[in-house]
């Protein structure tokens, strides 16, 4: 099987692409689209894609981009703990005046940051390994934000370890491929909804029937649905598989209560 | 009236200060953080926040720093049309290499941009404005996103406008300030609320109670509570205000069934 994720090698993605299937050839890539449009395109055989994070919330690009998979359907998903380090190729912390990495990931350890480090001045860039890659050709006073392979990747020196504001810092990937099979035992399925207008109300009605049939839900999310304020499209995480007759007629339902319903997939829980 | 926005000058968080109160003092700062902070201190009398895009979604920073508010209260809203352009020193679009904004613009464009410029390299920075400043600096094969106001102030040449990939591009500011009145007449409230554990389904008890009263909800986002993954806060705006006996009646029991129910202000609805 081949697996892209978003590189180069030492970034979070692969690391949870190398725990989600050590026997996988993994694919670096360089965009989340890049990843969907392979796996769409039949390049290659899945992709792992960041969803979510405890600390910064959904990855809101992957999300809008989940809309138009048309061939693939989500089919895993793998659930990381982070833990940042802040690295470089000098050995005092004193001397770091830049730092760089990822967006996510300095959002994710800007607290701490900012109290250890009041002056410092964040770059973004595209991922946590390239960070290491441009702290290292920059030298001296150039810090990145990164995880301990990317650190041993580079050879860097470690200034401060597990430097995220939340010590529970976990991020969820999804895998998602066109080789799709809904056997598994303990599934989650996810879901995207949106109503014609503007009517917030409306969802509740959908939450209702979860509710009367005791499906469990493990996330609600909204996203713009790029046209006016205050009209959204939803994403909804159940416990329970289509092939379920309950969950079918469930789902039945809510398709004539909305304007557009769109199954993600169905995948075997990663229970932590 | 001094008016905190993040600057500097040309940036659109001006553009909306000027709109919604053009004989306040205009205070341009750094960060959204040394907005909450100065208002919460009391060295200014307000600020003006984006909250809210309809092409990108939330602006996450600003409902996280939101639940720290103390002494503030959100007391108004701008909802303000976004015109997006491509500007630089240079006069030819075939130059542009790089261009730099603040990663939501990026994020608004980068379809439309894709698309007529598959090989530009993005390079997020602080604000539009600044985006020009550093444009300007870097010169021919350098250009920016940023709005018709800070081409102008930073004597810009526009290579192509309204590059947005959402021509509805809005985006919506709250006011934040110390000094507090609910004396509105067509009213918007927001809350925001927690649940002790992870109990998804119980936001669905929630819209229940709003349902009921027929309490119309313009707005519901999630954030993570930055614990485990699973486990959210919940932001509504709803149409009403607190001293109204049945809002009153049902934010009481709203905050019977959460473990924790902030009300972040009571403010005249912008229509547009």
């Amino acid at each position: 099987m081949e697996l892209g994720y978003l590189g180069p090698e030492g970034s979070y993605s692969h690391e949870a692409a190398v725990y989600y299937h050590g026997e996988a050839k993994l694919i670096p890539m360089y965009s989340f689209y890049e990843i969907i449009k392979s796996v769409e395109g039949g390049k290659i055989d899945g992709g792992i894609l960041p969803i979510e994070n405890s600390t910064e919330g959904a990855v809101t690009s992957v999300m809008d981009w989940l809309l138009n998979i048309d061939k693939s359907k989500i089919v895993g998903e793998y659930i990381l703990p982070i833990h940042h380090n802040l690295v470089s190729l000098g050995k005092e912390l004193k001397e770091i005046k830049y730092i760089y990495s990822h967006p996510q990931a300095i959002e994710q350890c800007r607290e701490s940051l900012r109290l250890s480090m009041p002056k410092v001045v964040f770059i973004p860039c595209e991922s946590t390994s390239l960070a290491c890659k441009l702290a290292r050709e920059k030298g001296i006073g150039y810090g990145a934000i990164a995880n301990e392979k990317a650190k041993e990747i580079y050879k860097m020196n470690l200034l401060k370890s597990n430097i995220q504001d939340n010590p529970l810092n976990k991020t969820r990937f999804i895998i998602i491929s066109s080789k799709i099979s809904n056997n598994c035992k303990s599934c989650k399925t996810s879901i995207a909804f949106t109503f014609t207008g503007d009517r917030p109300g409306a969802l509740y009605e959908v939450l209702r029937e979860f509710a009367v049939e005791n499906i469990n839900l493990t996330r609600i999310e909204s996203r713009p649905a790029k046209m006016e304020i205050g009209q959204y499209i939803f994403f909804i995480d159940l416990i329970g598989n289509p092939n379920n007759n309950i969950v079918r007629n469930v789902l039945e339902r809510i398709g004539d209560m909305t304007a557009f319903l769109k199954i993600l997939g169905t995948y075997p829980i990663h229970r932590t």
